[in-house]
């Protein structure tokens, strides 16, 4: 698939070039979040924003036309994730996963929380103790409905 | 595991005595996202918090003493989680898998957010276009050392 | 998990019993599609609903209860199903899943169909050449945002 | 297999050329669904099929003849689809294939829903709360016989 | 699931009894390779091959109406057999598979042989070098159609 | 491994010359079955088999003398064949496996049918309702033997 | 499945009246191999062994007829077995298994050790550096065959 | 990793070169099951085996250290294998698993065969009813101790 | 498999009396760890040990006889194990498995640490930033031998 | 990922020029399990670590970079591994994980030990009845805390 060809090349421009998440977010107007998402093959660009990433990390025409395209989503080798900084967010859907559920259900009623329509903020929290990472995550109540 | 029995019998009672979280948290006296996990066999209780446990969804004695056990945590029958609600979350760690990892690295260099110095707060967000779930997830960075 | 029993109980009446589900559907008031996978433990009842089928199907008070709690979803022993029937649909995710993926995208742009915003009705379709199952599902369509 | 190397090709030209699907059907003269299916090496094409393809493309000779191969069908990479888009599918099967089983079973007694002599058709469904997909999915019943 | 309760029953009652499926199938009035498919819970009977069998292995009414409904189909307890004599199928469709394959295509082009319009036919074939297994399938041939 | 270049310059060679199993059956002087298996890679040649098959393909030399190395046998990528042709014959193991299992036990006693010591033959039977598949399989019943 | 009941009986019977396969074995009248698999539900007894094992063990009449009925054979819990004993067999097989086919292929020809034409011996060797496991099997060697 | 494409090379140098493996270990001055699992990379040469195996085979000096470094151990592409001769041996494992386990500390006690210190013979048994495959394998008895 | 019958009423035991496994160690005479894993099902006690261990526990005599006989070993549920504290211990094995490998190799040569005979010591060091676990591993360096 | 790509190319290395990784250690000025850990791509470097591995293995300066950026970790390409060295490490906490886990609680309560804030050493430990591998590790025990 071109698309992981595109990521690819991305990610060794970036460690080639010594560059920051946060400076290409900056340049292309969105989030660290959505950006660093949409670099690693995981969201889609309009135009604008695929001009301004093809640009920094040197593409061709034809690999940002590709960041133009819906990708295929899933990030990760492997059904469990074996990075430990993944895999403790895996861990934490496997210990943590029936309580969301709860949760959720009882504030919400039957229903998810949207995965799409979905942001996310991620950010040091300075503390005494040692700094902590900070994430919140914001996404829309959906509702099971009867029919 | 008899742990699982005791997670049984609170879930049962719950259904059946209509009870709510947030109440039994309250009694606790600790977050409704720590004693629902707790509660769910996910976490560790003292003795003072295994008695209110206790008395709310009537346990014996012994059962009670299962709530003071370290559990064997892992609150999921299958590898990926079937239930939609769940799911989605797991759904996140597949899409934003990476970019989680990028972001942690490029903020606090080569580390992990621990899920064991962990907290979290999931909460309502009032929106016009539809309520949203928020969670604030905080967890300690842990940074790999050289040796 | 206790509304798997629940769930079994109503199998073995109707077994037992006779009873179709589209006549259950209609004293429920709701679609036959709906009050089946209700039934089969993967939607929450109201109080009405549940009075409803718990009468039909002689649930107990506390059986009934269960009804109207959110059911941890997922009704297949096997992660592909092995049951013919069922396996036509996977086989359909199969073989049409890149298909499904390309034509709402370029419908819609970026974006999935609800699975949770969702309703959808099976009937028969006559046909000189045999008679065909006709299925029509629809679902909201949920796009993704940037932020 | 070379068939995928076409497939790969095709999609390559799509993205690069900026082609529609829709487009593409027109040209060949059948539905966007068999003729989405055909190009990402799931259907079979005869030859005019195969030539108008071919021609749309930029395909050789050679390339053109594996269109008209029966392909090892199969569009997935994993057993359980990592993207949003086709899990929700994955979702549907999970969630609601215990109620296809019952219902086909009601209706038309044992038997399954042809994946074969099936054909389907997505669409938009405009709704003030939002627009919807709209899929209609006709298989041909196949019973069961005794011997 | 209770239609597995009764399987286990008939063939604990075929056990102690010390029953053969021939003799099964003779009294139902159909083959044995059906007949013992039904017993062993593949299979649906019609009210009066239900009776037979029901007679024959002391089955209660209730019991004797789970053998008139749909089973869920799947035999086997795990995704690759580990009893050597299914396991030899299985090897047969991992070695012969591709070749099933290319035969139906070039014979009959795309398409597939159903496993549901299908009856078999298991007898003993003498050989002076060590009597053979010889079975016979047959399966109506199911076209892809294009639409 | 190697002998997987060899088999799929046979696939592309057969694609881009149009030709059929049977006829390289027939010069080969061996059944469409064993033949179409072997070019696949799932069986040994003698010398003048592969020298007709060399010939036929266009093959080196050294590619020829592959075909006389004894495979590592196993034609299909994933343990559930996902091809819906190929599909269907692990759907019979499926449903059908405890059914083989009891009836070559009841006729032959304890042992299996050998997939080594085995033969089959697919053809077409001529039928109003549609024609059908047609598969006689041969293999040789094994005892297990005391000692 | 019922045979299972037998075999756990057999070895509680063994744990607590403290047997030795060995002892066992010579009254039943076959090798210890033989013999203990028969017991862990591996093998068809005849009806004189079934009747030595069951006075032994303490079986019913109804056990004893377990015993007599082909078993649905693969004694371990897991694919790959967690138990170091039994998994250094396994590891023999994923270390030695190209080299077992090798050197097979090279004295026979294309075919296989029959797993089912079997049987095996296990004694100790006395060996000054530490006694030894010394396991002799023999499998009659099976041909594939053109045809 | 590069030992992998040591032993493509060292194999297809044999197909084409027409050698056997018995005639390898002659010249490396070991047993023939010792040296093919050397050759195929499983095994670590001293450098006068790997200066003898290089010359056969036509190594380069780099290939040839490869033979010399200790090789990430493990043959198979599948956790069961698929290759039919292959599989016996894994069913052995699964068949008379718990029978090795059984009688091994029936004779020794609680302990494991080694397969490090461990050595096998593998020959032809000539048999009026077909010659078999005679497998002696010899494994260092390692008792768990208690600390 | 009953052992496993008297690991859980030895668990239930520990948790409702409060013992400790170092004090139930120093009465056995043998280390904690050792113990711990005896208790749990990992390890064959004598005579005198398991007359201890089932006084401390009130077993049976019945269940004082399985903990001498040798266990089917394998303490986890799952192929990954689920909880937090035992998958650490995975994950060094997936990050550091590599280095383990590489590091046994240079210092001994190509051989294994054993697992079987070993011994380990785990215990609390005390350190200002925070008191750290240790756990000092040992086990005998077994070589892979030519022969 | 191109980390694998440098990785591989010092493997290569490390071979053709018969280097030792303690040798490799000293230079960078760290204990031999880390800096072996990070050549196997498992660890990151800073500028003047990787400058002393880039000179000893002739790395590019672009391969330079790689080394010091977060790697995403995993060393084995099996979740359970199959090279017998590393295997024996998955037995230990196949066997050994629950007692881990009760000793961990028992000496510290809830919480694990840290796979990050972790070091170890492996060294010689010389032993008349054979050398032993001596493993010591040391990782910081991280409490789950209320809140």
């Amino acid at each position: 698939m071109s698309r992981l060809e595109v990521t690819e090349k991305i990610i060794t421009a970036k460690v080639t070039q010594g560059l920051k998440w946060a400076d290409v977010a900056k340049k292309v107007g969105r989030s660290k979040e959505w950006v660093t998402a949409a670099c690693l093959g995981q969201m889609t660009c309009n135009e604008k924003q695929a001009s301004v990433i093809a640009e920094i990390f040197n593409l061709t025409e034809n690999e940002k036309k590709w960041l133009m395209v819906t990708p295929y989503r899933g990030s990760l080798p492997t059904v469990v994730p074996t990075d430990p900084t993944i895999y403790r967010f895996y861990e934490l859907v496997n210990v943590y996963g029936t309580t969301f559920k709860e949760l959720i259900h009882e504030e919400f009623g039957d229903g998810i929380m949207s995965a799409i329509d979905f942001k996310m903020d991620l950010k040091r929290e300075n503390d005494p103790n040692g700094d902590r990472v900070n994430i919140v995550m914001s996404g829309k109540f959906l509702p099971y409905k009867e029919y």
